[in-house]
């Protein structure tokens, strides 16, 4: 940490710095420059507390030089995680695993049909929302157990392991029971109490990005998890909130490179929500595997203009199945491989 | 709610817009155009699925002509809303309600000196947190319960009101129980589980605008709450996530009158997080007022250079005393008055 | 265009609104809804002064159904754009031109020793400043004339054309007497007197997406140079202004097919300004040609660390060689091919 | 400009880094830390050129401690900047001063009709565009040199300064010849080549913040203009480009206080531009003012409903003299006071 202080700090300022951080039980180097002086913390831990010295007189700012984040840091952890799942699908080594499915779970036959086709196009997990965070309360809200229910029992017949979203205690707890991989979603993404409690629930957890969330505070709410003692954490790019009214969200395929070299966790992507758009959605999916991704998240739905939430960002099962070909392509050509899938098994 | 069509859209797909108009319950009103068809919705009471219709062949776009917030519109409520606590406070009225307080109550000395200070001054609501949502899982956060007791002891012994942040549905019981206003805090914004059980709470709620959320996102937001029946809620602009790193957060007081214009809710400012930097929140919370606020909730610290959360945005005291003296004028340029001082009581 | 009248708004308001639309020459379509009345402007030809209506009594909102770009418009034109270079390049068919060079011409052996890397790697175009916007008054400035004279030196050599860029009307008068393709920079994208210059200059214009600007945007200034006649346009996403400081801006991927779908104009991608860093040029050049970017440009310098500006994005010439590679493949699995290489002309 | 290297950087990597600083004419100071090593580049007068660094083998990232601008900071001059026009008016001093009129000239009647309206509610200097960036080639440009000859005319009956914008060379030499002060645009804050021309114009510069500037961008174009000479230069907060389409920009007014700690310019405000709607207008230009401007630009018209631009966001007269009377108990509330109008001379 590096405390630069104001051109015209007194020697008294500059002092009452070094005193501050020895009485936190740092060392102090203090830096004479041409203009100004900085004063160097040595030792820092993670923990300082750096209010408590910004505030004194003569400070013009503090930079921080390490990260805060630890335990999901590359330097913490050199290898790159891979998740597991039950049923085989590895998420964070060298295959591009993908996660397809409606936005939420509206029945039986729904669910069941496209878990069907979507194992069939070559994708290892379902995705369907039981509980969905609606931006108005007038909107539908999901089928909850009874959705899980119902995930659970296309699992069964189609050996897809199933991600789906926890908002609260709660539903988390049925989620836990029920699902493969816990979602935790992008406005959550700075619930710190339903990270704690993801973090003790001993399943994977899909941490998506929040709209106005950087890739330090990603990181930093999956320190929450790690902190908790669950390593088994997926991040999940799905677009910030942009300027440009064009698409829902801005999709930041950037942030891939970037937490791959931050980071040992496995980041996914999900252009559905990423575009809001569903021609936006398969060159977008295209570009995230080219990009890096260890995974995507899509929106897939039987009968997209009959979908009870999202089916303007929903693909048709048959662009699924022609994406899946791209993608397959396209991951070869970076030196990655599909994850094998459930129907060759 | 108008239905774009493509310029190129043919007369069956216009006809098949029509159609599920028609079957979603509502009346369709084709208007042809120069370049392009458009097809109005009739009827529209905030309850279309857009995506149904979204989804359609030959569809460009969708554009809301309504809004999809309902009881928290001026047009549903045409007299503003006044929130009346306890001790005599009016937050919405003609009157400048101020609220004010150290970050986190850290000790009984500290939040009770500290009370006394500012109800001098004139404050008449005091702030201060015992649940920290942290960025950090490693940062202080808060002394729970123990700090909401500070909290209602401070009270006991100066008449001021309180508010302070519930962070998930356990602090939230806890909250309600000690404190006369319920904070809901920029992160949680969009925690939908939460809003609805503070919604069910029977006290008013702050409802703090999340960092990437538009005005009609915190709009809506607030219609969680009033759906649940609790009409006293008060909104808070704290600034929002911007590109320029000179200031913590974007502090948009644009928005003041914006929602001032859109609902019958009060809203205040928050400049101590809206700009992050203790010189700033003057000027800030003096532009609040005259951008036509309800109120300001500012960070004031007996020590901020030993503060254990945003020591750096803190206000001394004596700043505060100066700050309310120049906020007392500006409010009576404008037509207004400082909510009367409870030392005068 | 849709004029959306307030709720309250009474009927002479609403017929004030009627009238304007008469007065100015088009057609009134009033259209009462449940909660409020909207009127339909009909023969909108692009040329509304919507100020004029917006500023009438009762009036909420002006909605605009039709976009106010024509020309640039696919619903204008409806097959793609292909803009053909002396040198056999086409840009905007179904291959994928890359353009590479260093940022600025330093130098003969500099830029005559990469052009010929850069071709033997397939490159079919050079870039490198000679006119440098450079946020700073003290950065280096370029050569100007000179480094023009070493680009047509270098096309001599080599073949490649040459893409540079204008920053007012004396550099435009002379990179036009030089270059094959003009470029406006993101700085200058509404600089609309430059804008109009080059739209008369006779030769291809590259058109860099400003940092603020939305796609909208671009089109509109883009429709400055179709406007003076001039037709052969190339647009191209660099990134825009976003909150997370990783990355230098925040490359907009998505911008590449809403630009197809909106516009026959031909858009690339420039990951390097784009990213800012090495290390995510090579992934997001990748991602870019896997969302259908219509080309790439890639900054690459012999020795980046003397670079005299932006080394830090600047690749090596062996890492732009594996890039080729990479991104020949992708092109493939999406039905693409690379541009001849002037090699194997 | 401290070189942070990576946790992993060789002895070797940080001797080089030690190394390239010494060729450049700076001092290096390695500090070694718990994580990982920094070295400190003393001396640096702000022409390091720091991508010859950044791009060396082992170094994670460049930290500018010191800015990158230096005659616009206080740090050179601490004293305030006050700019004084022929007419009286003083910028920059205890004085808040108001630039009125309408968005553009249109006609002789329009212009010195509202000229003496504004100097009779007290504004000293007039406002109107001659020539108009506009981001469609097919909306209304402005009338010219026969505005200017117009706004001169307006001078001359009425004492007022005139403000005015130029958009290119050309136009740029005629504004010099009839105005007091020289608007260089948001869209143009960037076109160095205007800057260096405007620097050496003689006359006072008004220069806008573009729509995606950081302040310190904002100071960097100020910086051009002192770097050729000429120190009379206002800066103006106009709104940047935020992610609510509620209002047309996001008025940053925090821009202001921290614009005054970091530079001895004189900042004004345009909330007409900045919100972009009539009615937030006013309370904006009372919350700038609060905010601590040196002054306000507000589009006035005197028949709004029929204005050639900008009309919504036009005040009527009567609205304007209101706010003048607003404005100065604001004014009043700091400790300042309103420039002494023209009548009263």
């Amino acid at each position: 940490m590096l405390v630069v202080m104001r051109h015209d700090a007194t020697p008294e300022e500059i002092q009452a710095v070094v005193d501050r951080i020895h009485e936190l039980g740092y060392e102090a180097t203090p830096m004479p420059g041409k203009q100004r002086t900085a004063v160097g913390l040595v030792g820092n831990d993670g923990k300082v507390n750096a209010d408590r010295i910004e505030s004194l007189a003569g400070v013009l700012e503090i930079i921080h030089v390490s990260q805060p984040y630890k335990q999901v840091s590359r330097e913490w952890k050199e290898e790159s995680t891979v998740v597991e799942l039950a049923n085989g699908t590895r998420i964070g080594g060298t295959e591009v695993v993908v996660m397809a499915g409606p936005c939420s779970v509206e029945g039986e036959s729904q669910i069941i049909g496209v878990a069907h086709q979507l194992r069939a196009a070559g994708a290892t997990i379902l995705r369907g929302g039981a509980f969905k965070p609606r931006t108005s309360p007038y909107s539908f809200q999901g089928m909850a157990e009874d959705g899980l229910k119902l995930l659970a029992k296309a699992r069964d017949e189609t050996g897809m392991a199933i991600v789906t979203e926890a908002i609260d205690s709660e539903s988390l707890d049925l989620v836990v029971k029920y699902a493969d991989i816990v979602q935790i979603g992008a406005r959550n993404m700075q619930n710190f109490s339903l990270l704690r409690h993801a973090g003790r629930a001993g399943k994977p957890v899909l941490l998506k990005r929040g709209m106005a969330a950087t890739v330090k505070d990603l990181l930093l709410s999956a320190e929450y998890l790690l902190a908790e003692g669950n390593g088994q954490v997926i991040l999940c790019e799905r677009g910030v909130r942009g300027f440009d009214t064009h698409t829902r969200n801005l999709l930041d395929l950037t942030a891939i490179p970037v937490v791959h070299s931050l980071s040992h966790l496995p980041i996914i992507a999900d252009p559905s929500h990423g575009t809001g758009l569903r021609a936006k959605v398969i060159p977008m999916a295209r570009a995230a595997v080219a990009a890096g991704a260890d995974g995507l998240m899509i929106e897939v739905h039987p009968d997209p203009e009959r979908a009870m939430s999202d089916g303007a960002q929903s693909l048709y099962p048959a662009q699924f199945e022609e994406l899946m070909q791209q993608v397959e392509t396209i991951a070869a050509a970076i030196g990655r491989e599909m994850a094998p899938s459930l129907a060759s098994v």
